[in-house]
């Protein structure tokens, strides 16, 4: 069952992001923020970074007001940049050149700075003096923190009170990348028989989501005792009947994560894999139904992790879910002593996954947005054992 | 023209991979190597780690000596990890929990160290008292380098002279990377026409990478003036008769990267059309003759750079190629003032962009292996402008 890619108006979209991070700003004891993270820079300008896609030590910033907006980026990132961002409101560093027969300021881009740092310095020179500031983390290289000069506050709490309460077309886009996720492990599992091949039933889940719009961005697809080596890269190994394929996926659409877990066994499964997995999925669904505003992430944890251990004696486990948005994993994380309180409008994924060396591991992971009453899946295809003919 | 993937024992590159550097680490005046990027650390340990794509934070090191080596690893990469690297060289941080009905150590791992910086000074501590250390390079995080102790060397010489000059295996895997993402290129021209979006072009060219076991990890496809836009995220835009679609596309396989360019135009082109892409394309021709061990890269970019700029006046250029390997950009890179020279085995993307705000972008960029006597085209497609009837 393939997922219709909702019709969202992505620049509307970043329109309504940024109104929602300013509408938080005007209440804040400082005038502008400094954003450090990627995924904060993508929520306020709109401009998805193709070469920060590509480039492990890609860096941007953005320095936001109530009124003004910058994006600080590579020069590479200026041409497609402008189109998102004024170019007079872009502060570039590095060198990268294009051409226009017009007189056109994306063509003088290069060398106006030579850093990160210089660059976001000289955005933040345009701020009345009197401006207090505040940036998203301290946790950037020393000249960087140094070039917003005097930081008033830490701006992190603002950006979890903005970015986690998801605006509904941020909803539709999660639902979408969690149901191409789906559909590719559904798509992989009805091609699949004794003899796939790890590598091919990733491929075939990959394909899926690239064919409905989504980018990739892990498919681990392990089977039998190699099911239980958590994140590993898919290899040539061959489903035998008999045993476990856990698959935990996830691809990006319009910047937006998915990260879904299924588990199949190949042929009728055994008690074993039918109570560990009841157990496993026992977690989900006491999480599931205990999921409301104002419970907090340290509860829901111990929800889950007391559901399974139920089935599973002495289970451990170091977090049960997470935050999901622009970025994979965001807070609240379902971990002991986050003390955070769901609120409505958050998503998050929930999973208590089980891995046993030399054994397998099973897993049954999802999306959800809270509602004014408790949770709702953004996935829709069935969370039961998957069993496929041997 | 699908390319049959080489069959290569990824496990038996490691080893010799490693011996390499074993052999360059022996003739150096230290003892042993922290490796700190990690390419280096999949390079020297062959461990490719999952959630090191998946996590924009994710960390690794490893320690390199002639005898010992170290995978210093956050605790979820130690199940997967301890399938390639001795779980007691494994020094893990932070927690993750897996079980086993047997005593096992890797059921052992959460919360040895709360973090990089310790976990790499317990693998340091190991080393004899008497033992010279270098490390990769010094821009790493104050706790990490301190972890190192007494550093006497920057080792970044060595993993360039190391890294740089490909083995055969290597060379097979960049090769079938490039000619996967050629064969994404003419699998997306062969389905356009006039309306296919960006969007379609880039799931055709992602879609056929997927299907031949890569990893997509960056599809730009751009037509009519956005072609321009040098790396920008695929649009809804349609491609109308007359217009460019350029491509830059790049996948991973088995770690190794492609990065690869092709321009078309959607009917008859335009007499500035062709001219200019004769001037593009000359600039990489230029370079594919003179290429040869002994010449400078500066020597190489001014080739291009001059080769280019007799089609198109004032042709500016910040680099013309790059260095390709387990890193998308890898040293040498072709550009002013870099004196290294080409050598024997080493791999390399050749390419003269142009790009031009209002009109369009084209390209043509190839990947090469430098042998005895020049270089070796690792691609086999045209490439001649392609012309796509309207």
């Amino acid at each position: 069952m393939t997922p219709t890619k909702p019709t969202i108006d992505t620049a509307a979209l970043a329109r309504d992001r940024l109104a929602r991070l300013r509408a938080g700003l005007a209440e804040q004891p400082y005038d502008a923020i400094v954003l450090t993270e990627p995924e904060s820079v993508l929520y306020a300008t709109g401009y998805r970074s193709m070469p920060g896609q590509v480039f492990r030590t890609h860096r941007m910033a953005a320095l936001v007001t109530v009124t003004d907006l910058w994006l600080v980026a590579p020069a590479a990132d200026v041409p497609a940049g402008a189109t998102v961002v004024p170019v007079d409101r872009i502060s570039p560093f590095g060198r990268f050149y294009v051409e226009s027969t017009m007189p056109d300021p994306v063509t003088e881009v290069a060398d106006r700075h030579d850093g990160l740092a210089p660059a976001l310095a000289a955005a933040v020179a345009t701020l009345p003096s009197s401006a207090r500031l505040a940036v998203e983390t301290r946790d950037v290289p020393a000249d960087v923190l140094a070039a917003c000069g005097d930081v008033v506050e830490d701006g992190a709490g603002l950006l979890f009170s903005v970015r986690s309460r998801k605006l509904p077309a941020e909803v539709e886009l999660l639902a979408y990348a969690a149901q191409l996720a789906e559909a590719g492990i559904d798509a992989a599992l009805a091609a699949a028989g004794p003899g796939t091949t790890e590598a091919e039933l990733a491929a075939v889940v990959a394909g899926t989501m690239v064919a409905g719009g989504g980018d990739p961005r892990f498919v681990v697809a392990l089977t039998g005792e190699r099911s239980a080596l958590a994140d590993a890269v898919p290899s040539q190994r061959a489903w035998k009947p008999g045993e476990i394929a856990r698959f935990d996926v996830g691809c990006v659409v319009d910047g937006y994560w998915s990260d879904i877990g299924r588990t199949a066994v190949l042929g009728e499964p055994s008690a074993r894999q039918r109570d560990v997995y009841s157990a496993v999925r026992a977690g989900e669904d006491e999480q599931l139904a205990a999921a409301r505003p104002g419970l907090s992430a340290a509860e829901l944890f111990g929800i889950g992790l007391d559901a399974v251990a139920r089935g599973v004696p002495r289970y451990r486990r170091q977090h049960c879910g997470h935050g999901i948005g622009l970025s994979i994993y965001e807070p609240p994380i379902v971990a002991p002593s986050v003390g955070t309180e769901l609120a409505e409008g958050m998503t998050l994924c929930f999973e208590t996954p089980y891995y046993e060396l030399g054994w397998g591991g099973m897993m049954v992971e999802d999306a959800v947005v809270v509602t004014s009453g408790g949770v709702e899946l953004l996935t829709r295809s069935g969370r039961d054992l998957r069993v496929v003919e041997a």
